[in-house]
């Protein structure tokens, strides 16, 4: 089963508050989603995740497909066994990581001929192809066959794609007919040209879906453009269905995305920076890796209430990023996504306060932006 | 505060009982202790520590006063409160580390010259520096600073050697006099000549120690060898005090240690072959990562009730291994410290029943040896 019910909408933004129920148990929105992209949210386990208070994680079909493969995870009793995670998962089309490989690649009205990143190995992915990987993962929500054009990218190019996702819209639902408790979600597509953006949308929106996503964005566009898109795009999208922001998840896009009307998000941004040595606080992000925290005993985020806030300080985990100890990536990582996930939090509060706007122009008080 | 209580002796071999209390808390006797060479043990946060039962970790002097260094760690407060682990702590003196850099040391009646194996740049421990960076690392058990001979070895060689690590001894007990809260153990070596073992019994007990470990044995001698070694050198050990066979081990020399008297136990190799693969099952040991686990979605080890057996499959942890996933390396990890703590934990069970003789019997009777 999958449903959406819109709670509230705040008076002064297109914020709005709502609820998905899924199979495998409800996720209340706006949500961030950490990403699983091998079938594991990279250095979390499945408990810690919990802990933190991940609603849904991601699965990237591209990568499972190819290892440990589809059929391979169908056996195990689908990804929920597979990684031993029982709320919801929500899983992309792979097109994203096929149209990313440039030289390895071939479009065609059909799909798209590619090489493995791994080992140069042939494959060919279709709508329909995607539609059956998704199915052996035994996702919770489904995400069409599209194609993401790059930016910049000429309105011509950009529309002949957008058309040919349309299409190939029609043949994902075809094929996700016969699939039991998968939600498929119709994706809007239009680069940053305001008139392609509202065709995608009024075209699959005919289709009607259970749900839509917002793709093309944060592509390498500024961000002006892309948040000037979201203004454009979301009124034009129905109240009645979740609207999922696809790779975007920095602390301010979560804000602003959210502001405009945006329920779902994910990004690899926060576990990435992780393993970098960079952490969120509430004044902003900070190189922890840094030679200036070597003596600092005082927590990652003087403010954050998190497992490892309480329990370790910056000069530790300093000295474990230091010397490559996979703990040092642990804590990083579970403090910035704990961050993203208590923001969301924080954010629902206060739509549900009637304070969203306020809350929003206190976090950018604090929060230094680079 | 150090005290140690025997409690029980197995009537059919050297094996026993026993409690070492310390200012951190207790620890029952015999206990396996998981390796923290740079302030974290690989892989795994100290709540995981916890909830696989670990009761005391170890720390090493060397590593440490390179990186961050033991005035930092003294800084934040001593070692406990830099990893966030509040139950025991051992340290090893940094003599093993320092004497394994061949090339890179200069031995002297006043101590050790070396260069570091980070950076090449020059360093001096000398007996009192070890104690030294022993106190400010705060561990509750403490190694005198020792020369660990090769093997093989002359015995004129290791006799000298045994020479200098007693009038070591000496120098540490004097340097560790003031210090509150800290045991010093003394260093039993002698390579594998039984009358040198004996000498630096008699020897080293008369400085009157609060417990004592053997040093120089799985240095590369044959298994048989070391364990003749301790048939011989335990019995002529007090048996009031705790006795620690330092870096040695497996399953099998758990129970051989046991079996021949041995209270305390530490080694890498449980963490080590965890990140290349390797798991410790009841029928031996498993290289999980072999093609052979792909599609197996059984248990690590089916008779092993941790939190990774059952919650995770041989399939999906081989899955993790092969793409480098941190996860699959914590999910090893975790399993076989398990798998040594819950072994020491049969074998104080077994020894309490006074069963040791036919548990020991039991468990090689599925355990296949390599
Ligand atoms: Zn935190
Ligand atoms: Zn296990």
């Amino acid at each position: 089963m999958f449903d959406f019910e819109l709670r509230k909408e705040n008076k002064k933004s297109e914020a709005r508050l709502g609820e998905i129920t899924t199979d495998h148990g409800k996720i209340e929105t706006p949500i961030f989603m950490p990403v699983g992209t091998q079938a594991t949210v990279k250095a979390m386990s499945s408990r810690e995740l919990k802990e933190i208070g991940s609603q849904i994680i991601l699965g990237n079909t591209y990568h499972l497909y190819l290892r440990p493969g589809d059929e391979l995870i169908a056996k195990a009793g689908g990804l929920h066994r597979f990684m031993n995670w029982d709320r919801p998962i929500l899983t992309d089309s792979g097109g994203f990581q096929v149209f990313s490989l440039a030289n390895l690649r071939e479009i065609e009205e059909e799909g798209v001929y590619f090489q493995s990143h791994l080992d140069g190995s042939k494959h060919f992915i279709s709508p329909e192809k995607s539609m059956q990987i998704q199915q052996n993962l035994g996702s919770d929500i489904v995400m069409a066959f599209d194609e993401c054009p790059p930016y910049p990218a000429e309105k011509e190019y950009v529309e002949n794609s957008l058309n040919r996702t349309l299409r190939w819209a029609e043949r994902c639902k075809k094929e996700m007919e016969s699939a039991e408790g998968q939600a498929l979600f119709g994706i809007i597509q239009g680069g940053v040209y305001p008139e392609l953006r509202q065709q995608s949308v009024e075209e699959t929106t005919k289709l009607d879906f259970p749900g839509y996503s917002i793709g093309g964005l944060s592509v390498g566009e500024p961000k002006e453009k892309m948040y000037k898109m979201l203004e454009h795009t979301t009124p034009l999208m129905p109240k009645d269905k979740p609207r999922y922001l696809m790779g975007v998840g920095t602390p301010e896009d979560l804000i602003e995305g959210i502001y405009h009307g945006i329920d779902m998000f994910d990004c690899v941004m926060p576990t990435r920076i992780a393993r970098h040595g960079q952490i969120f606080t509430h004044v902003g992000r900070k190189t922890i890796r840094n030679a200036t925290y070597k003596e600092d005993f005082s927590p990652l985020d003087s403010e954050c209430d998190c497992h490892v806030c309480q329990n370790y300080s910056r000069g530790y985990v300093r000295h474990l990023l230091k010397r490559n100890e996979i703990l040092g990536v642990r804590l990083t990582t579970y403090h910035n996504l704990y961050f993203m996930l208590k923001l969301s939090e924080e954010i629902r509060e206060a739509i549900s306060n009637d304070n969203f706007i306020n809350f929003r122009e206190k976090f950018y008080s604090k929060y230094e932006l680079k």
